[in-house]
C-alpha cells in the first residue's frame, strides 16, 4: 500500500493508449446503447453504429443527449438489459415532472465504488482513516456513492447522514474522524455549532481532509473552509446522470480535478455552437459514460461550465484535470446587459474578512428596470450597529463587485444566521423578475 | 433458483448438527471476545475461556451483557481487532449519554448482507422483484441493512428512504415496486395519502410483499396492513446491537420468525430470575452473536419479550421460530397494580372497525391515584358528532380493554390525523406520572 495510486496501471496509462482504450470502450458503449429503446431508435435513424467511430473526431458525429431526453426516457427507455439485471435506481430531485432516473447493474455499482475508492485514495485517504459521510442518503447519490467507495477503500465509515450538527461533532470527536464529506454550504453552519459549544474544530478534532462537492463554490470558499477546520478541502465532481460522485476528484496537489477518462469521455464545448473550445478556455462539459453496462449515456450535456487545465499534474496521473465548476450554462443571469454567474459574486464576498459564509443574490424589477441586491451575513465578530462603519463596508463590497461583474449592486448586511437556511443544497439566487 | 432456500444446506441443517455448529462458533466467539478490553478483563476474572463451553447448558455459566455495558464500552472497548479492520459503525439513537456503537469488519458486513438476502428470499422475494426501502438511512440499520441485503439477492432496489409519501407512491407506480419495507406505523399514513390522491394501493400498485419491523405491533395491525395494501406483510426482527435487521424473519408461512441460529444463539429467560422458560412461554430474549468477527456480543439482554414457537415449520427450515415481539421487559407499565404492555391495548383497538391506526396511551396521576387514558383516532368514514353514537363506542372500547388489561381506561376519540405524528418510530405511551 506504499503506492500513491489505487490502480497504478490505469491511472498512469500513457495518453495514446488511454485514447485507444477510450475509443474501444466508446464503440462498446454504442453497441450496448443500441439495445435501449431510446438510442436504438435514434441511432438506427442516423445510421450510427460502433463502426461510426474510427478516430477521436468521430465522437462529434454522435448526437447530444439532454436532460429532457433523460426525463422523457423515464423510467426504463435507456435500459440496455433485462430489468432483472439491475440492482439499484437513483434519480435526480427534479421538482416538477419526471426526474432523470439512473439504473445500475452489479457491474455498474462495482465500477462506481471502485472509482470512488480511487478518488479518495488520490487525496491521500488510506484504510486507517475514519470517514464521516455528512451527505444525505437515499436517492441522493452522495450518500451511498461515498459509502460504498469508502468501504471499498477500507476506511472505518460513519454513515452520519445530513444534519444534526451536535451529533456530527460528537461522532467526530468520539471516533477520531479524519475525513468528512459535506456540501460546502453546510460546513459554515457546522463550524458555527462548534463555536457555540465552546469547541474549536482545529484543536478538538483529528480532521485532516474534507471532500466538498455538489454545489459550485469558489476557491475563496475552499480557503475559508480549510482555515475553519485546519484540514485540506478537496473538490469533488459528479452528477447522478454519470453515476453520482467520483467522476472527477482532486489529487493531493489540489490543482484541479482528475476526470477518470478510462470511464468517462470528456469534451468541453461552446454552449451556443457546441463546437469544442481549446484547453484552458471555459465551456460546457459534455460527458459520455464508457464503463456503464445497464444504461450508457452518450454525449450528455451536463450544463456545467469548466475548462480543461492544460498542463500535466505532478502526481503522474495521466487523466486530464478540469477546473472547479464555474457555474451552470443555465444558472447565468443577465442584469443590465451583463452576463453574471453567482460564483463571481461569491468569489468577491469570500475575500472580505467581515463577511460570513452565507449570502443571497436577489434579482428584482422596479420602475427603472432590473435591480440586483446582494444580501450577506456579517461574521459574529464583525457585527456592529455603527452606521458609518457598516456604510463604509457596504460601499467597499459594492465597488469590489462592480469591478468583477460590471454592475453596481445594492448591498444589504444582516446579522449572523439571519439569512434563510435550506435543507440540502444552498439557494444562492432569488429571481423575482418573472 | 427453483429452490425455496437461499442456502439450503445451512437452512435445513438437522438440529443436532446445528447445535454442534453453534457450540463450535460460540467457543470461537469467546476466544475472539477475549481479545476485547471489556470481555478480556471480565472473562479472565471469571476464568472463562472457550474450554468453559462443553454442552449447551454451559452457556448459562457466561455472564449477561447489558445495554449499559455496551454504552460503557463506547466507542471501542468491545473491539477484538485493530481499528484498521473495521469498515463501518452503526449506533443506537439513545437520547442521553453515549449510544451503543456496533463496529463491523468486512466479514461482518458480508455475513449481515447474506442473512438479509436469506431472510427476504425466505418470504418468496426473488431477483426479479422491485424492492423499495422506505426506512431511514444513515446510522439507522434499517436503511443500509436492507439495501445491502436486497442488492445481494439481486432485486432492483429503490433507496427511497423515509417520508415524502407522494414521492413514495410515484416511485411505486413508476417502477412497479413489488416489495416495500417500512415501520408499521408509517403504513397507515401512507395509505391515507394514497386515498387523498384518489388512488387505491391494491388497484394502483403491484405490491405483493411488505416487510414490517422495528416497532412491536400486533397481529391485528398486520391484518389491517395486509387488507389496506392487498399484500402479504412479513414480520422482521433485528436490532443494531445484533447487526440490525436480519436476525429473525418470517418465511412464506407467516407463522413466526425463523431466528438464524447458525449466526445467533437464542435463549428465552424469565426477566426476573434469568432462568430459561419452556418453549411456548413468554420471556425475555437473550442473544449471542455467533458470526461476528470485529465485535462479538455474548448473552445480550435484548429486553424484547417473545416466546419460542414449539412446533416445526412446514417450510423445512430447522431454525426455531420466535413469536412476534410482545413488548419490552422495560416498556411494561404498572397501573393500579396491573402489569400492562402497550401491545395489549393496540391489539384490542385494532379489532375495532371504527378506529384508525394511530393511538396514544397517556398515564397520569390525580388525587385518587394513577389514571389511564387511551386516545384513538377515528377513521374518516366513522367520524361523527353524534354524541350518543360516540359515547356507545367509547363504552364498548373501554369494556374490551378492561377485559384484556383488567383496568378500565378513559377513552378519548379524536378525528383522523389529530394525534401528533412523529418522524421515525411512533410514540405510543406518554407517562406523566413522574
Amino acid at each position: 500500500m506504499s503506492s500513491i495510486y489505487w490502480q497504478e496501471d490505469i491511472e498512469t496509462l500513457p495518453r495514446p493508449q488511454l485514447a485507444e482504450l477510450q475509443l474501444k470502450k466508446l464503440r462498446e458503449s454504442i453497441t450496448r446503447a443500441l439495445r435501449s429503446p431510446f438510442y436504438g431508435k435514434l441511432y438506427r435513424e442516423l445510421n450510427i453504429s460502433a463502426e461510426s467511430i474510427k478516430t477521436y473526431d468521430d465522437v462529434r458525429k454522435l448526437p447530444i443527449t439532454t436532460k429532457d431526453d433523460l426525463r422523457a426516457c423515464y423510467p426504463f427507455e435507456l435500459l440496455t438489459c433485462p430489468k432483472d439485471n439491475i440492482i439499484r435506481m437513483h434519480c435526480t430531485s427534479g421538482t416538477t415532472g419526471n426526474p432523470a432516473a439512473v439504473l445500475y447493474s452489479r457491474h455498474d455499482l462495482d465500477s462506481w465504488a471502485n472509482l470512488m475508492a480511487r478518488s479518495m485514495f488520490a487525496t491521500g485517504a488510506r484504510p486507517a482513516d475514519v470517514f464521516q459521510n455528512m451527505s444525505g442518503y437515499g436517492l441522493f447519490t452522495g450518500g451511498l456513492g461515498f459509502q460504498y467507495g469508502a468501504e471499498r477503500l477500507g476506511c472505518l465509515t460513519i454513515p452520519a447522514a445530513a444534519g444534526n450538527s451536535r451529533r456530527q461533532i460528537k461522532l467526530m470527536q468520539d471516533f477520531g474522524t479524519t475525513i468528512a464529506h459535506s456540501i460546502p454550504s453546510y460546513l459554515g453552519r457546522l463550524h458555527a455549532v462548534f463555536l457555540e459549544n465552546g469547541l474549536d474544530p482545529i484543536r478538538d478534532t483529528k480532521l485532516e481532509r474534507l471532500f466538498i462537492g455538489a454545489e459550485p463554490h469558489s476557491e475563496e470558499t475552499r480557503l475559508r473552509i480549510q482555515e475553519m477546520f485546519g484540514a485540506k478541502a478537496y473538490n469533488s465532481f459528479g452528477m447522478t446522470e454519470m453515476n453520482g460522485p467520483g467522476v472527477a476528484f482532486e489529487c493531493s496537489y489540489q490543482n484541479g480535478m482528475h476526470l477518470w477518462e478510462d470511464c468517462y469521455l470528456l469534451e468541453i464545448v461552446n454552449p451556443d455552437t457546441l463546437e469544442p473550445v481549446p484547453d484552458g478556455e471555459i465551456g460546457e462539459m459534455i460527458l459520455t459514460t464508457l464503463d456503464r453496462e445497464a444504461m450508457p449515456i452518450i454525449r450528455y450535456r451536463t450544463r456545467d461550465l469548466t475548462c480543461i487545465i492544460p498542463d500535466e499534474c505532478p502526481c503522474g496521473r495521466t487523466s486530464r484535470r478540469i477546473d472547479r465548476i464555474k457555474g451552470r450554462s443555465d444558472d447565468m443571469f443577465i442584469i443590465k446587459g451583463c452576463n453574471v454567474f453567482p460564483i463571481q459574486i461569491e468569489r468577491v464576498l469570500m475575500r472580505i474578512r467581515e463577511i460570513g459564509s452565507d449570502y443571497l443574490i436577489v434579482l428584482d424589477r422596479n420602475d427603472e428596470g432590473d435591480t440586483l441586491t446582494v444580501q450577506a451575513e456579517l461574521k459574529s465578530e464583525s457585527f456592529t450597529d455603527d452606521y458609518k462603519q457598516l456604510d463604509a463596508l457596504r460601499r467597499r463590497i459594492a465597488n469590489d463587485l462592480r469591478d468583477e461583474i460590471l454592475v453596481t449592486p445594492a448591498i444589504q448586511l444582516v446579522g449572523p444566521g439571519e439569512l434563510p437556511k435550506n435543507e440540502g443544497k444552498a439557494v444562492r439566487v432569488k429571481d423575482l423578475r418573472a
